[in-house]
């Protein structure tokens, strides 16, 4: 590598326990793609709400992305540099390098916001009155994008032909529902998903974060 | 103009009656910020869901971008793409122009998430026994993030010095929170926030977007 080693922030303690839907694993998974090496410097959730990171990030949250004079908070926006910097991540011809960045927004924007209502409903409102009536209600929404992008995606194996850093992003979004079972009923997103985890990018960038949770190096 | 005029969609009728709140203003300001001119072809509600405009969006939003050979939906990405293609949205120097980018995201993944839940709440909840209760609990959401947000906005006119393509998505984000009063609890924020509505380029877009809930043309 010709470029020193940028440095990204992830969590201390994993609240996933090591099932890589942090978003670090958003941004170790497109640095493997393009084969760059990282450091990552662990924060801890009450440092995360310390000026020392506020400065760097001023929501509080992880991941950041530091590399030389340039501090960046924002997975896709760190995504987007990375696939900017290297090969790997964008096609070159300009019209479909717009259409991979516009997946990165959909996933971001339009995907993951009734995902995270989902989660969030589950996390915080799980002991009010209401809680099964709007759980099934996010569940709906989220499953009006689902067949919105299953619609779109039909038989191709990526949402553009070639990897991306579109399909990147939206892989990862979806993977936060592997575990509530709503991907198997859309065989093409379970498989879109499936391709995208059988990537080796994506399974060093697994066993890296893994390794964060078990307290040992990926190399031990 | 040397690029022939783009082709962008936006609601037949305006849900919020020319506040401007629709997100065809958002790719609006941003071709009146770098001068170019554009035309508009109008959806219904109903025109939204077919196959038509499902093949050009398939999630079945507006707005829409059609250059040539190129269609885009997510406006976060056809920002960028007016921001990269001319003058005016993006700084020369690329960590500049990398941070831009940041706020971009930052404006449609942190900020204005929260502040769509309380919309969400408000149109879809208000017959729900848990109403009052969540509403206030999205309100929280939402402050929080605007107390983070003017923490680091200080005392500068934007986010990065210089107006860039961050300033225009994050302004066009806290103007969904205009009516709600909250933006005001945070004084500089709220003058922030009227120094996007002060542009020249605002005014403009916004006079367009009105026209067309008035059922006028702009030079009428």
């Amino acid at each position: 590598m010709s470029l020193p080693s940028p440095i990204i922030t992830a969590f201390e303690h994993s609240p996933d326990k090591g099932k890589g839907l942090a978003r670090d694993m958003r941004v170790r998974w497109a640095l493997e793609e393009v084969g760059q090496s990282y450091e990552v410097r662990l924060v801890s959730f009450r440092a995360m709400k310390e000026p020392e990171h506020l400065a760097l990030h001023p929501f509080g949250q992880i991941p950041t992305y530091e590399e030389g004079n340039l501090a960046l908070f924002e997975t896709g926006a760190i995504v987007l540099h990375i696939a900017e910097r290297h090969a790997g991540l964008f096609p070159d011809e300009a019209n479909a390098r717009a259409r991979a960045i516009m997946w990165m927004f959909a996933a971001l924007n339009t995907v993951e916001p009734p995902i995270l209502d989902r989660e969030t409903t589950r996390l915080l409102e799980s002991e009010k009155p209401w809680y099964e009536e709007r759980l099934r209600f996010t569940e709906n929404r989220v499953r009006s994008r689902l067949s919105q992008l299953s619609a779109r995606l039909g038989n191709a194996e990526w949402l553009e032909g070639v990897f991306s850093a579109g399909d990147l992003l939206m892989v990862s979004v979806l993977l936060r529902l592997k575990s509530s079972g709503m991907l198997d009923e859309y065989a093409n997103l379970a498989a879109y998903v499936a391709s995208g985890e059988a990537r080796p990018a994506y399974q060093r960038a697994f066993a890296a974060q893994l390794a964060v949770f078990m307290g040992q190096s990926p190399a031990s």
